[in-house]
């Protein structure tokens, strides 16, 4: 067992219509005005943003509003809402949405204060001080509702990718599975592939294999492949749909990590480019660059991958393996080849080169060559 | 899935080592002189506590020392160890030890401040204020280290029970599972006891059955009862003792119990009793009271026990799981009877009346009858 530190100090207030205690949980905090990020609207429609507005006044808490967070996120919107954030002198950040909102709020919660460009601490510039976060959640997906990390895309630049400080946890996140009853059938989807997808990445590339957190990231992922095909049929299924917020949660909140040595993330890696360069799903483009790594990786990585076959699936290869989880994408509906989201083998060049340029931007040891890359992609055309 | 809270604070420095650090984590939460708690000075033979005072002294951290702290850890102690440290004015409580150790230093950090009897706290007072507590462990056993609970024996009254609040999460706990290679093969063994048992309460009386959550205890007990096996044997096994130490940890710091509603712990109850009233050890009572607690309930929850037997021990009834979980018991030279720890029919009403004292003494609701306890004990004979 490697050496490891663990420390998560966010709060979880988690069930049924918690998001009422919102003004409650800030107040807790001294906090007396807010900023409320939030997406494209459906919070207006669904009446949560009223519920949330209700429990602020109850509490004598200002707020101001910035909405229309984009999917996949950018760097000039949180720019914006930094600057909002600053000139309304709110003292902290409350984020209402998914991984695109909470990643945007972390991002302005580093930077409200110094007011520096918030690409700046995505590029090597160092978190010293950051607003308290706080989150309601409506999508199980991302766990970003309790780490550290935020993900950005410059927008400028065509480069995504994350930041991260003990700083960014949010101090409390109300995770109220009723609220992900009406997230699309395929945003649900995406968001379960992307949590099973942060539990493969360190199962798949970490150093030492431990038999108790090799069962516990087995057990995350039978438990959100199980619930996701419920779901898929049963949208307001609320004890589906509580086991698949928790276990997403859990997926990327640090516990699986403990123990099992460094690891990578080459699956978010190589579809963090399809997203910069094309837009696709998160969740997507995840579908279609797994498959493709595992049967790159396959013979080096059989013994794992075996394993991974039989305890998620029951069968009894690696091979085996691959297809059941590609089964499980597209009982889905989700795409698992690059020509589903119109990408085409004479995009492959242009793909390798910004994960080329990514790393070394990031100046990140270079654990595959651009032929690598092409490779990899053409197992997913 | 029933609601709940999470929310756990405390930094965990896991492996090799690491109470060499202390002083650095002391230094960054600012102190200045901590109050050191300890047993009956194993870690002086062992070296430990001059490794951590070298750590505190390269920091410039005063210290003041308080040693002999007993197994089944005493209100009288506790409260001598408070007085110590109101009067040299520390800013900190630093644990080294196990549970005992651990639960004085909570127990000593909430009354510090105020002045107040311990045993206050134990009774109905509420904790407000505690000093920051900090633990470098040294046996795998109780979860002290990473929750916010506290068990003391009050020695006037012969009364063993908890009190709790968030206040009293230590900062930062050190584990380091070389430490554990000294200790004693019973107390090893009573440790891995105490931490499957838990997990057994909330598994065997919790509201809610949800199957990530009952998977998630199976994998930590069948960690525990494998790698104690190990280690029976083989007494300095690194990687066992630090999967034994860390599902030790999980065991009791509340991510077991998410979700799985109210449950209660009746033989933690019952176990307390004996070692208020015959100082038996916490794990030895614990391996007496559950197989006859289990006995006692057999029938009425048949479905739980026999998902025991199967996911645990592979054997198709309760009863076989019973009777493995007694064979285990017994591997590791575990009493299973009240009779090898000198107790008879005769003490099963003294017994029960203290039972019956402590539900009336906490304003419990009382779940069993005198008769009841009788029972359950007779099977214990």
């Amino acid at each position: 067992m490697n050496d490891f530190v663990f420390y998560n100090p966010t709060k979880i207030v988690f069930g049924k219509d918690k998001e009422q205690l919102i003004g409650q949980e800030l107040k807790g905090f001294q906090i007396k005005k807010v900023l409320i990020l939030y997406g494209k609207g459906s919070i207006k429609k669904t009446g949560l943003l009223d519920r949330v507005l209700n429990s602020l006044k109850e509490q004598d808490i200002q707020y101001v509003e910035f909405g229309g967070i984009q999917a996949n996120p950018v760097v000039s919107q949180a720019n914006k809402a930094k600057d909002l954030a600053k000139q309304e002198q709110v003292d902290a950040i409350l984020a209402i949405g998914g991984g695109s909102v909470i990643d945007t709020a972390k991002s302005v919660s580093a930077a409200v204060q110094s007011g520096s460009d918030i690409w700046d601490y995505f590029s090597g510039k160092k978190i010293t001080e950051a607003l308290p976060v706080f989150t309601i959640l409506t999508i199980a997906a991302t766990g970003s509702e309790m780490n550290s990390i935020a993900v950005l895309t410059n927008d400028d630049l065509n480069l995504k990718f994350a930041t991260g400080s003990p700083l960014l946890y949010p101090r409390v996140s109300i995770l109220n599975p009723q609220l992900t009853f009406t997230v699309p059938q395929d945003q649900s989807a995406y968001g379960a592939i992307d949590a099973v997808a942060h539990i493969l990445e360190p199962y798949f590339t970490q150093q030492t294999n431990i038999e108790m957190m090799s069962s516990y990231m087995e057990n995350l992922c039978i438990t959100i492949i199980r619930t996701s095909r419920i779901i898929h049929n049963e949208a307001d299924d609320y004890n589906a749909r509580a086991e698949l917020m928790w276990a997403a949660t859990q997926a990327f909140n640090g516990l699986t990590f403990n123990g099992v040595g460094p690891f990578s993330l080459p699956n978010h890696l190589i579809e963090h480019s399809l997203s910069a360069l094309y837009g696709v799903a998160h969740g997507a483009g995840l579908a279609i660059v797994i498959p493709a790594w595992m049967k790159w990786h396959r013979q080096e990585k059989n013994k794992q991958f075996s394993r991974f076959a039989e305890k998620l699936f029951n069968v009894k290869s690696a091979e085996a393996g691959i297809n059941e989880l590609e089964s499980w994408y597209k009982q889905l509906n989700c795409p698992t080849r690059l020509s589903e989201v119109n990408i085409l083998e004479k995009d492959l060049d242009k793909i390798a080169q910004n994960l080329i340029d990514t790393l070394e931007y990031r100046k990140m040891p270079v654990s595959y060559t651009r032929e690598n890359f092409i490779d990899i992609l053409r197992l997913a055309l």
